[in-house]
């Protein structure tokens, strides 16, 4: 099904296009924009609410900018829409996230006007500071750097990071504030409140007011006293615009709010700003989702839906007539709730992802147990280790992807001091239709190099409780628990909680031949793969290994008498990974086993869905099947 | 030689015993307690001009607040010297940053005053606030929590990220900033302009007395200009107190600025702030190496000195007779400078630790090309991503245990988009006496599996060189040099500059029996073992890899045709670092040599000299030696 822009998008092929328009009719522009995003997000799925905010900001700026040449930098990325369809990909935006198709976040292979990959948040500042530095370096003088970052992002540490840095050059940088106080979840912590404050100006207006007033009276009083009165104003209108704000504290000029919404106050405004050097931030309101009002009403659901009837806003939803496994997510949410109701201990924390991971249902539970904490992976980790030093629990659950943001936090504030904190790892493994930016490629061996740190992965949902709940026991030390993105295997998960024991995997059969080693819900394509093996009388063994560290050495003992071959398959990196664990064992012990590690290869893997990205990887159970047969000299039958 | 301390201080072997003195007695104490670290560290070394600049904050902390019970969290820790000496730790002081010794940062398992373990930066109020959070909801009310935080980790990302969670609680938390413009380089960025604007208060005092004294002048008006001048009045009050303080935005109370020297003041304050709830910020103006007049004068070189004649203040140099190797960390200085004469391209960049890893020397020579971003991490390597767009060649030098902090953007900004920024990565492998929070122990593992990611290691200063050079290079992507701290083996080190095969070893010797593979510095310990082992006609082949990834496969295929028996030699984690990699290649291709992998075993190892460490790793000169002779079947002699 074709879907067709509206006449003056059609004529978009680039901003070129879009800058030889009147400023009159930039309404429509954005209003043909909108509607085709809707148009496309609704049959083809994707991110909705974040791009309908932003179109009348994208519009203006790509209207205002000299873009390619002016840089535009957008955090996070999911937004970006917009900017996609402005600049040449408006024909094949239906491709978008699909395999083979273009990227849901700006990406430099893609275009030229994509100038930063992103996907995670809080970087575009400091991209587009090191552009405008590397632009005053080359005397590039009328060329503009802007970011545009959300309110959520700028809660994460680095985007200050770059504000300070920023404010103490003269950069010709430009922070857009896409002020729209929500990330997936509705934003959380003090510069939220600070931002309102700013906003509806509480402070600021009523002494304004009361100070106008007041000076009006005085000037009343003669001229002298108006001379007493101007000179007040001016006095207090430089105090205010200097100091009452937080962005000029760190010396970048501060413009707004405006309304992100009418279009042509905003790109007067940008007119304006490009005439002013330096750093400076435009502090801009938008509603996500703006436009279709449900996305308006619940902009959480709304972030991302799937696939929905733009008319009525039915999402579609798939129909079963059995009960299907439920998603992980949803299975370490109700678990923790349900762990941290007999064991007083148990915390949990997340950073702005309360929904993405479900810890939403322990925060609404348990308000008092469970934080949001913002965009703010640094700060979970180590917020949980000071709730570890008083004896809590803390349960913080991070995407894999992420957890990598606060990588040293978890070395140096968690292992080295053997704090019991349990990391679960949500996403681990390839994430899917995101793609690159947020497959959970590495976090084995990341983890797995920190002392003191167990390394686990549930093959189902009862493994995933069983784990919870072995790390939540006394003294289980630093706990990593990853699974990944999506449904489990076990329509009935309700299962009851029993102990493991750390570092023990399990067989699932016993064969000959060959064992295939597992690490976690790859390992049900084993258990296909051993199935349909068996038909032909192939029987190789297939054990889950559950725990990458510390290894059950006594299973691996077993292993390597038995078997002079070995695959191991894991959902993440090969380099350093559960496999290379298993070799190191090996040789360490002495054994010259014959080994396969099937895994991610050493490169970047764009997206698609998470069968095409484990197929394209080699380690599907086509490959896994593939594998065995090769190992055991018994050629795949055509 | 025993160091006594002064009459007062002999009698505190606990903060009890300091809160048994009277308010007078204070400065005698605070006296005695900066004498007593003079006399100390001039003759045992470690930090000093940090301690020297919170002796009366310390001082006050104790004696004000009821530590244990209330929890004092320092950020880095290096301040910390009259904590230790204050808690029970003064007779052993003389042993700080010694093998066996006490730590030179706090330690959990040191003291229970020590409540978090620090050493990297900015961690304080997130460790601070889970204790607070952990406090409330076990309804401990009378409890206080305390960060005291530099100015210069203040800048760091994470620190933002705990005032945005922790303004939006209502959790009993004093944030104590120690503000006195440095870092171990005087601080950079907004931040620090900002403090000491409101510090001098150039903006406030200058409106304040403009108003005051106009509105003076409208009060003769007479009683009803009286009433509105002093509506006027109050108004200014309330904005300025409420809006025109950062922290204030975040919610935070502010307090201060006031002299952190004046220890009776000092006292009052904390006596009042111990009285008001909620998350507040008290700013204290102190001077790093106070009391000690050359400390003073030349902070950064009297961060940590050395020992020194506590009288002349003469810093003790060692003498040779003949020239000595350079450290690793001025090879990298001055070979920057000299490849960016010659290739514009070359950019430099920092997070506060110009002096520490020798980009000063650029910094002074190009300053349009050389940046220190503050304590940064994240920052300055999206940073570098983004001067890499605009096809600068960015060298970005952190710290091994520091690139931690950064490894999210590593992935994420550099790696996935195969941006061409070259990471250093000073104090790679073990740092020393700064202990576990400061070896460089993961990096190989962090660093391999990452994508598009080039690992090298020199063995010495001219490989350094080349490796730069090398880097440098159009098309060289993504890159990482580590190299460790301290001095190099060449004397005459300024050696041509020539180009490396990127992914191409070198043949020390060949040999038979037994190959010795080695990554890096480390690799000098195996030449020696070498030479001695030849007196005993014992010959292993020695082959520096330089790089880890890509891997030298020819060279590889070589050694494992050639040797049925192979160590590995690095100064890094065991857990999937080089010796790892090198078993990955070995069992993907089929060999089945026995492989005996030297490096670091996975614990947490404490501080001591670079060769105590080796040697408790197992991987000094006599380890290597002991492990060639058992693979060879020949003995050790006796």
């Amino acid at each position: 099904m074709i879907i067709k822009p509206g006449d003056l998008l059609a004529s978009i092929n680039s901003p070129a296009d879009l800058r030889k328009l009147k400023p009159e009719q930039l309404l429509q522009v954005s209003q043909e924009l909108r509607q085709y995003i809707i148009d496309v997000v609704s049959i083809h799925g994707g991110h909705f609410g974040a791009s309908l905010g932003v179109v009348e900001l994208t519009t203006a700026l790509h209207y205002v900018f000299q873009t390619p040449y002016d840089q535009l930098v957008w955090d996070v990325g999911h937004q970006a829409y917009g900017h996609k369809i402005l600049t040449g990909r408006r024909d094949n935006f239906h491709t978008n996230r699909k395999y083979g198709g273009i990227s849901g976040f700006p990406k430099r292979k893609e275009s030229e006007y994509d100038t930063f990959g992103v996907g995670h948040s809080s970087t575009s500042i400091s991209a587009a500071l090191g552009m405008a530095v590397a632009s005053q370096y080359k005397q590039e003088e009328d060329r503009h750097h802007i970011a545009v970052i959300g309110d959520g992002a700028m809660t994460g540490g680095m985007a200050f990071e770059a504000l300070n840095h920023g404010g103490a050059t003269n950069a010709n940088l430009l922070v857009v504030l896409n002020d729209n106080c929500m990330s997936i979840d509705p934003n959380v912590g003090a510069l939220k409140e600070y931002l309102t404050d700013i906003t509806t100006s509480r402070t600021y207006n009523k002494l304004r007011d009361e100070l106008w007033n007041v000076l009006g009276k005085i000037s009343k009083f003669g001229p002298n006293a108006q001379h007493i009165a101007s000179k007040i104003e001016s006095g207090i209108k430089a105090t205010l615009s200097k100091q009452s704000n937080l962005f000029e504290g760190l010396n970048f000029r501060y413009f707004g709010p405006i309304d992100g919404h009418d279009i042509n106050h905003l790109v007067s405004v940008m007119e304006d700003l490009k005439r002013i050097p330096g750093p400076k931030i435009l502090h801009v309101l938008t509603t996500k989702g703006k436009g279709f009002a449900l996305a308006e009403k619940d902009q959480t659901k709304w972030h991302a839906p799937g696939l929905f009837d733009k008319i009525t806003g039915e999402i579609y939803k798939t129909h079963h007539d059995t009960p299907q496994p439920p998603k992980y997510q949803d299975v370490f949410g109700h678990t923790i709730v349900e762990l941290a109701e007999k064991n007083e201990k148990i915390m949990g924390v997340t950073p702005a992802m309360p929904s993405g991971c479900s810890l939403n249902i322990m925060m609404k539970a348990m308000p008092d147990r469970a934080f949001d904490v913002g965009i703010a992976e640094q700060h979970a980790v180590t917020f949980s280790a000071g709730l570890a030093t008083q004896g809590m629990v803390p349960f913080c659950n991070i995407y894999s992807t992420f957890m990598q943001r606060g990588y040293d936090q978890v070395v140096h504030d968690v292992c080295l001091q053997n704090l019991h904190v349990v990391f679960c790892l949500d996403r681990a493994g390839f994430a899917g239709a995101d793609g690159p930016t947020h497959h959970g490629a590495y976090d084995i061996a990341y983890m797995r190099c920190i002392p003191n740190m167990v390394v686990a992965a549930p093959m189902n949902e009862q493994e995933l409780r069983n784990m919870m709940y072995t790390a939540s026991q006394d003294g289980a030390g630093p706990f990593t628990i990853r699974y990944p993105r999506g449904e489990g295997v076990m329509p009935e998960w309700r299962t009851p909680l029993e102990l493991q024991q750390i570092g023990k995997g399990r067989t699932i059969q016993e064969g000959e031949g060959v064992a295939i080693l597992t690490f976690g819900h790859i390992g049900n394509y084993a258990v296909d793969v051993c199935q349909k093996l068996s038909y032909d009388g192939i029987n190789p063994g297939h054990y889950d290994m559950r725990y990458c560290k510390p290894l059950d050495e006594e299973l691996l003992h077993h292993v390597f008498q038995k078997y002079n071959k070995v695959i191991t398959v894991e959902d993440g990196c090969l380099q350093g990974g559960f496999g290379s664990a298993v070799l190191e064992f090996m040789v360490d012990k002495g054994y010259t086993s014959q080994v396969k590690r099937l895994g991610m290869p050493d490169q970047v893997f764009e997206h698609g869905s998470q069968l095409e990205l484990h197929r394209d990887a080699g380690f599907d159970p086509t490959a896994i099947e593939k594998t065995v047969r090769e190992m055991v000299g018994v050629a795949v039958k055509v």
